[in-house]
């Protein structure tokens, strides 16, 4: 009874111990985000970036010898710091600051499809969906999968026919020996990335991506409260990262890096040279590789794929909407170590079971099927430059694309916003862009899609010509004194 | 240039002092860690559960009055409060602590699947999949949408003319008219409870799940990085949870309740009174409820639905896997407020884009199909009514299910321990069970599912019934004194 009594004061004592020391943390962090945000106010009157990942790594590098020096284990250290960072950011961030909501293919693609249901026809270039189609024989395979009732819960991972198959496909296609157990069989790309990042990255953990960049390397990150940090490219530099770049924005937080090659909007490609210097600069600081591959059979020039390197981290992400038109079949895989392929194979058994099977078994079709991703990676090369020819008519700078299927056209117009331009072509006249602001901080970009026929992109381009054209001319009554 | 200096220097004393500030906050932090270590051993001393929620929700209230004292503001503050909550956890659980990996049905349905592999014949009931299949009406329509080629992009929310066929479901069904907009078709169930959590949970938020419970439900929250809070009941208490238990739970960190009727595993179901009892809880604290109704043609007596209550926070999730026999399928649907429906439907655009069409239209084809869920739902009664036969006869507690696909027997043997019995069974008899531990904190419960066939059913049952009985009985050779 007395025992009790004195354990339960002590626990009172210790609690009240506790309130008292939360008490203070919170005094000083509300200290500290008055201090961040005067450094906010500072930062924009210098006109400085707010993220500033060097003077996060001197702090970062000074707390984890105080903390060492008061046993606080390296883990809750960087958890707290990367808490603390977080806060900093939304302090310093004023309302204005805040990213208001930015203009996206996705809202092009919406209010197009409003236009239409209200009856008016719209020429689609911001999609990324080519109008391709499955081969015949694909459709039937599903068709013939569906009356037979291939409709049970089957394995996370896959079929073992169908990863049987694909790494049949890796060595016939790379030269790469992997195992079925290297594999999962993924409902679409998207969720490819979000299943490897998700089996990668914890709250706080940094997640490079090179920019202009699908958006959705960066979603996947927010979404699991982990941090994008953008590698900035340029045209100048023909839209291709600097290994230097790279080297520079890893800090002890940085988990895992995202390519995509060749390129969604740019049309870049990563040759063998460049994919293997990225790869030395990860291999040393032991960072992931995702190499997003799913546009590899619409490239002009030769694709080098990741697993070709043999970087034991790396993860390579491939889908069948773009080589076989299997766009809305929502099927692809991820190959990679057998761990992570493990812990994204758990993500996607608790989020969704399996891929439907006879889904799968339409998959397995696609890939004896060498000859459609062919025919497809021609027509998409014509298009482009179909694309390339109206551009050169046009007051714009471009890099002319080395792969994928689009193009990443710069107006060469002061003060232009391409969303204003993108909002404005579909208002007026009915032709669906993708702004460049989608991909990043490219406000004077576009992303023209070769996703829709030959003639239906001569008619878009055209009037982004007459529109553009129109852009340059001093409006009427106007005189140049 | 004079300025710009002073500038400079004035963020170089700025950062010096957030750093000082940030090392304060580490040094006390290590205190605080080191005091909850403190803690965590008295506790285990004097035999108390770690976790405390009422020690938590004082300690909140204290720290709220302080924060507002230094002008933090209070999203800022909860932030701060959750994330030291949690590192106080981390360190008063020692590793024994931690929860070591339980086996789970899904452990069970992978070894059975190993033995199967090799040869081996094994009954399931440990398996949440009917054997029934889908009606042949869906599996035509499927095939010939697959012939149709109906594999493009859609929208995200599903198809209009399938959301509109949902509205008129709902409508017949409960009495309800809901809006088009307020239905997000998704890719099975599993993938309704992520994004529904996904649109409302952030790090640090409670979700309050009814224990034993799907294992899912915990599982989203945390991979949201939100706390899931589990409410035990008992069979005792017929498996329901009493409505001061719902009150006692809440803290100022609840913002969803998942409610599972019928049961998955218990087989219980709330009634009209209670469910209006539970959603007058939450509508006072202004808490999400998600109802998980997925069992619901599988009810032996009448279903209420979270949608007749009214109440404008609540989420219904309903699938085709049940009903209709679609589990390979992975369709179902969520309908509940617009602002809800729609973030739900923009986790599931970044990471799915949207449900094969072709499959959406097999689900059409579905809800034209009002007899085969009834069919299904007696066969799944009378099944159950053979397994309740079978245990009757055994050394067993349970309560005899008002619905859904599993009886949860608790086995009378003192110090049994389930996940061992389902080990054994499984390799010696070949029949997979899944342990209660895969539920909750429920080590003498066993789930047994109906899915399979009436003579597997009562072969399985045998099977047990000579297993449990062997364990009642002492080891040859020894004599009870």
């Amino acid at each position: 009874m007395i025992n009790v009594r004195a354990d339960e004061q002590e626990l009172r004592i210790l609690r009240e111990e506790v309130a008292q020391i939360t008490e203070k943390i919170i005094e000083l962090l509300a200290l500290r985000n008055e201090r961040s945000r005067a450094i906010g106010q500072l930062k924009r009157r210098m006109n400085v970036a707010l993220l500033d990942l060097n003077a996060e790594k001197d702090l970062r590098e000074r707390i984890a010898r105080v903390a060492q020096r008061h046993g606080l284990d390296p883990e809750s250290t960087q958890r707290t710091l990367t808490f603390l960072f977080q806060e900093s950011l939304r302090q310093q961030s004023s309302i204005e600051d805040r990213e208001g909501p930015r203009i996206t293919h996705m809202d092009i693609f919406r209010k197009a499809k409003q236009l239409e249901s209200s009856g008016q026809k719209v020429i689609h270039l911001e999609v990324g969906e080519p109008d391709f189609g499955a081969p015949l024989e694909v459709h039937r395979t599903l068709s013939e999968a569906a009356i037979s009732g291939y409709a049970k819960y089957g394995e996370a991972k896959g079929l073992p026919e169908l990863r049987e198959r694909i790494i049949e496909y890796l060595d016939e296609r790379f030269g790469v020996r992997r195992s079925p157990q290297e594999v999962l069989v993924v409902p679409g790309g998207r969720f490819g990335v979000y299943a490897a990042a998700a089996a990668l990255l914890s709250p706080g953990d940094e997640q490079l991506v090179i920019d202009p960049s699908w958006p959705l390397y960066k979603q996947a990150a927010q979404l699991l409260h982990a941090r994008p940090i953008a590698i900035k490219t340029t045209l100048e530099d023909s839209w291709l990262p600097r290994v230097e770049d790279v080297e520079n924005s890893l800090s002890s937080a940085t988990r895992l890096l995202v390519l995509n090659s060749p390129n969604n909007p740019t049309g870049a490609v990563i040759d063998r040279r460049l994919m293997e210097e990225i790869v030395e600069v990860c291999r040393k600081r032991s960072i992931y590789v995702l190499s997003d591959e799913v546009y590899m059979d619409y490239c002009f020039t030769e694709h080098y794929s990741v697993l070709e390197t043999g970087y034991e981290k790396s993860l390579m992400l491939m889908s069948f909407s773009k080589s076989w038109g299997m766009t809305g079949y929502r099927v692809g895989f991820l190959v990679g170590e057998r761990a992570m392929i493990d812990r994204a194979a758990s993500v996607q058994a608790m989020l969704m079971t399996c891929v439907p099977e006879f889904i799968q078994r339409a998959a397995f079709k696609a890939l004896e099927d060498n000859e459609t991703p062919k025919v497809y990676g021609r027509v998409m090369k014509e298009r482009i430059s179909e694309i390339c020819k109206w551009l050169d008519s046009m007051p714009v700078s471009y890099m002319r694309p080395r792969g994928g299927m689009y193009v990443f056209p710069k107006i060469d117009v002061k003060g232009i916003d391409t969303a204003e331009i993108a909002l404005k072509l579909l208002e007026k006249d009915r032709v669906a862009i993708a702004p460049g602001t989608a991909f990043g901080d490219y406000k004077d970009h576009l992303r023209i899609s070769a996703g829709t026929s030959s003639e239906e992109i001569a008619e878009g381009l055209r009037r982004l010509k007459t529109y553009v054209d129109s852009y340059r001319r001093p409006p009427l009554g106007v005189k140049d004194f």
